[in-house]
């Protein structure tokens, strides 16, 4: 069965989270592989009706995220998080109950400065704080407990989407938890040369993730594309 | 990939909704299928902390566990919820969700009548309402709304526990979602002769469920298994 594990991307809001988690998603989905993108309004609609944005409150926010996760994870999924986490202790919390169960955890820093999130504004938050629309916003006017020891922190000015999300999916290869050594999943056909990440269209069955050669360790990055694709499609969560 | 489902095993405290997911998950899982029970005190711990048992309360806790239980269900696995969910509205909207995202989504009552129920008493619950210590107890002094339509009525009076989960599985299987036509996964060997439910121990890969004969069709009721088969392991729900 596929190596399922929860990659948390902290950040402060329209640092890129989403956007990273979507497009990495997005690629491991086209090779077959069970992803959840454990975001949106969805999430504190079902789980967190009733809490705000209090130290307490966002903390038992992250924690139901977290079990979730965990419990998808358990099941053969890659779980992506781009969800705020401002308070060290509560990814702290998260990464000890999946190390308890035996789930892969990876915390991903993506530290855009909150100089160049502000300007981004992704919905509009910062500009709301500015003109004291809204207060508690994480990196403004509430905590950003900046992870001192990340699994990977990204800086993402100057980098496009796809050289963020294959710095992620490198990680994951370096773990295990992606794109796996052929040796894993046994001898591959050496034939088959360079398969277009974005061609087939049909969902491999899962396990097989580890065959596409994208996957065997650090992609080239010499992939251009535009900075922000799909700009308008990125959604922060300042939710957490 | 395996499809997955959500069960729902709704009915009173002490039915045997537990000991019959238990059961259920214990023989799948030999197979080889990703399988939850989505079940104890983790689930209040995490998703319902602060939640009490008003028709509110438990009509959120229901949301909540329906919740993830489909997202579970989406990625493949078939999770069990032996949970009281004593309100139809709740339920329904529980099937609803699942019907819009395209989940497998089955209801099945245990229909343990109140009498057996408050003699079984595995939490002492009906103990502790006659005593006047508890009140709010569902069935008691607390509504249950008996399912009108449900997929598969349990008598579980009379049943052994694995005719139960047989019955459950029977099911699973008409509705494709468990042991699946042996089409589903290719042809298969036809000289495997009955191999053991119990035997082997090593999880098969998934997707490979609906190789064993016994997941092909309605099993044999002959085998003969203690009534309540490790009774002191059923645990009850009197959480939703």
């Amino acid at each position: 069965m596929s190596t399922g594990a929860t990659v948390w991307l902290t950040g402060l809001p329209s640092a890129g989270k989403t956007t990273i988690a979507t497009a990495l998603a997005e690629e491991l989905r086209e090779e077959g592989r069970r992803v959840e993108v454990l975001d949106g309004d969805e999430i504190r609609e079902f789980l967190s009706a009733g809490l705000g944005f209090s130290r307490e409150d966002r903390h038992t926010n992250v924690q139901r995220i977290g079990f979730v996760a965990e419990l998808l994870a358990s099941h053969g999924v890659l779980v992506l998080v781009p969800v705020i986490a401002p308070y060290a202790d509560s990814r702290e919390a998260v990464r000890k109950r999946h190390q308890q169960q035996g789930t892969g955890y990876v915390e991903v820093h993506v530290a855009t400065p909150v100089d160049v999130c502000s300007v981004r504004d992704v919905k509009g938050l910062y500009a709301k704080q500015a003109a004291g629309e809204l207060t508690g916003l994480t990196g403004v006017d509430d905590p950003y407990e900046v992870p001192e020891d990340p699994d990977l922190r990204i800086e993402t000015q100057g980098r496009t989407v796809q050289q963020s999300a294959a710095a992620v999916r490198a990680l994951l290869v370096e773990r295990g938890l992606a794109g796996d050594a052929p040796a894993a999943t046994g001898p591959r056909p050496t034939a088959i040369s360079e398969p277009s990440r974005r061609g087939g269209g049909e969902a491999r069955e899962r396990g097989q993730a580890g065959d596409a050669p994208a996957a065997t360790g650090p992609r080239p990055t010499a992939i251009s594309e535009p900075s922000r694709r799909g700009g308008g499609e990125a959604r922060e969560r300042g939710t957490a």
